[in-house]
């Protein structure tokens, strides 16, 4: 008998059709002996609806406080819902608001942070022989005040619901099967992982692959909390996600990943001394442009180049508050470009393989690709790349690496 | 400066218009320097809409727990707009769920009775100078379930908050514009009501003007709470409902008031002896059919005749269930009428003033109106009639007491 945590997000439980089939899911897994909490979202298309209302509401910046009961009502209706099509199936269920569970946030409303659970409470649902069924996405802080998560807020909760209670494992059921070696919808050979690990999988997800959210990723590796990505429309085995020790098969490259709509910015003849680095990206920083990958060129007679990318988004902004920095720092010029992709290999393997990183530039250049930026981590290999080749080296890159590459390249 | 209760229906929030429209008239309220609470209904549809949900999901008989977790989350959503939307004109609101504000109620779901209310974290909202914006119809048990009062509970939640405050009016607004004389859209000279008893109301209320809950008028009658009926789509002053010494002008009939749906079942020739009466209506209480008059005829030889009205949905049911108590207690037949109405008169006045019924059945006798039963309290007369007469008898009598009528007749 085990002790199983699942969450199921918004399509899963799109409407009253689905929400059964979580349902049957659900005593599925009761019947065969297994303690049951079960977190959710709210209905695919109701958090939109309800932040549309506030706007129409409150304008364009609603209070923070008043958006989060309102947007928390959307995961309320789920579990109410949830709980009575379990029990219509006979078996018992009890539904858990934030409030309910003892989900204590700190009091950053919209992005609160989980502070602590009082698990006392699930279990005492799960000693009565009750299913938990916990909204997710929500908690209260100190005051009482009803607290949201942010974006993936619901794979957090289910987390650390996991966490607290110390589940034997965390199933994130999705829309998709598992995780996969790279987006099957570009690249048909992709295959589904049996195995991840925390580490690849956190790098996946800040890659683009939008299975899970980064943040969930995080707490499962903090906690060790086994995490189980599958499909709630099947039975199929999805991916796992583990420590790395628990991963059996250590590929070179488990995945192939791409980002769109980025931007790169490069500023050219920057002096080569301390601070200037600092002058040029607060402003970005200060009004709230994420920057991603930051390289800088071998300095030259005292003066160095700086290139780094930001979402496509933000790129009118970010190149006009760069043009003024960089006239602060006595920069030669500032260039710009809005067509650009990201493309990385993620995995395991390339601690202990040498020649990874060159036989993805031979590669790319095979294909006639060439590469404008380099990032490199441990366990990954990113470039920046013309945006319309980014089809054709996810590609070349999972021909490679994938299916023809699992077996490690001769070191160099 | 005042402190003011206000409470607005489900049609008065329908929409963000409409929600906009009562965050100015709550603004214009405390700009006058009045504290101001005010308890909200769901949004008109919203409710019916989640019920629909409920039993899609929970089958004919949802969990009454989970039931009142999902449907109480349309309260919830309008705090938070409302509270929005009064920020939005500069002002500061703070939203409170039932949990929030300390709504205790019992543990009966689907229709629970206030306990207690922690009027505390009302007064911290007002005192730091905010609107507190309040769910109606909604509460937590002493084990922190969510439970809702059933209906009309909205209207109790503001008379509670109202007297729990001590406050100085609890305005109700509703999309008609006070209480009248009669129903204006049979009676076009029906007139509006400027002040009215507890007692009339009860009357009114319970006789199918539906314009405030009963449970509501008793508790404002319990706790001397003023109430003040009006519309949210107009200034004009509504309808005050206050203690009896406060209505001035005593009128010998308020209203005219009229109940179709009605059915009848007259039980013949029962022996009148002690218990038979129970054994006849156990039966129809066990089955959750609301009596509503009975009458008992005078004795003729040792039997007696009852004929009491039921609503005509239960018309049916409770036929059978006479029929069958019948032949056990003897009696010698069962006969039912399920096209009756009833109509009444009430008046504050009546106390003072004999010959009001006389003058009522003379009125209905004038129009060739039979009568088929007739009921009478301290402060009303209903007569029950064939329904097809029910405009006729309603216009006949709101122009004999109400429009030539409000002095008293003289006593016979």
């Amino acid at each position: 008998m085990a002790l199983i945590v699942q969450k199921y997000g918004g399509t899963s439980v799109a409407n009253v059709e689905r929400i059964q089939n979580v349902a049957r899911r659900v005593v599925d897994t009761a019947a065969k002996g297994h303690r049951v909490a079960v977190i959710v979202s709210a209905m695919s298309g109701e958090t939109d609806a309800l932040v549309a209302l506030a706007l129409a509401a409150g304008g364009d910046r609603p209070d923070p406080r008043e958006y989060d009961a309102l947007v928390s009502t959307g995961e309320q209706k789920t579990i109410a819902l949830l709980a009575m099509a379990i029990q219509r199936l006979g078996a018992k269920a009890r539904s858990f608001t934030g409030a309910q569970m003892g989900m204590r946030t700190d009091a950053a409303h919209t992005r609160a942070r989980i502070v602590s659970i009082e698990k006392e409470r699930i279990f005492e649902a799960l000693d009565a022989g009750a299913v938990a069924v916990i909204a997710g996405f929500q908690g209260t802080d100190d005051e009482g005040n009803i607290t949201t998560l942010g974006r993936g807020g619901s794979d957090t909760s289910a987390v650390a619901v996991a966490a607290a209670l110390e589940a034997d494992v965390c199933e994130i059921y999705t829309d998709v099967n598992g995780v996969y070696t790279t987006d099957p919808n570009m690249v048909p050979a992709a295959r589904k992982l049996a195995r991840v690990s925390f580490e690849e999988m956190l790098e996946m997800a800040s890659l683009g692959a939008k299975v899970l959210q980064i943040r969930s990723v995080k707490l499962a590796q903090q906690y060790g909390v086994p995490l189980h990505v599958r499909s709630s429309f099947s039975d199929e085995e999805g991916t796992w996600v583990t420590r790395e020790e628990d991963v059996m098969e250590r590929l070179v490259v488990s995945g192939v990943t791409y980002q769109r709509n980025e931007a790169k910015i490069r500023v050219r003849g920057v002096k080569d001394q301390p601070g200037v680095s600092a002058r040029l990206f607060t402003p970005i920083s200060d009004a709230g442009i994420v920057v991603d990958m930051i390289v800088q060129n071998a300095s030259e007679e005292g003066s160095t180049d700086i290139t780094f990318t930001v979402p496509r988004g933000d790129f009118k902004r970010a190149f006009e508050l760069t043009e003024a920095a960089g006239r602060e720092v006595g920069a030669t010029g500032v260039a710009g470009d809005d067509k650009i992709a990201k493309v990385s290999i993620v995995g395991l393997g390339m601690k202990d393989h040498a020649g990874v990183a060159t036989r993805m530039f031979q590669t790319l250049a095979d294909e006639g690709i060439n590469i404008q930026m380099i990032s490199t981590s441990e366990i990954k290999v990113s470039v920046v790349i013309e945006e319309k080749y980014t089809e054709l080296a996810v590609r070349a890159l999972h021909a490679a690496f994938v299916e023809h590459g699992a077996a490690a390249p001769t070191s160099e």
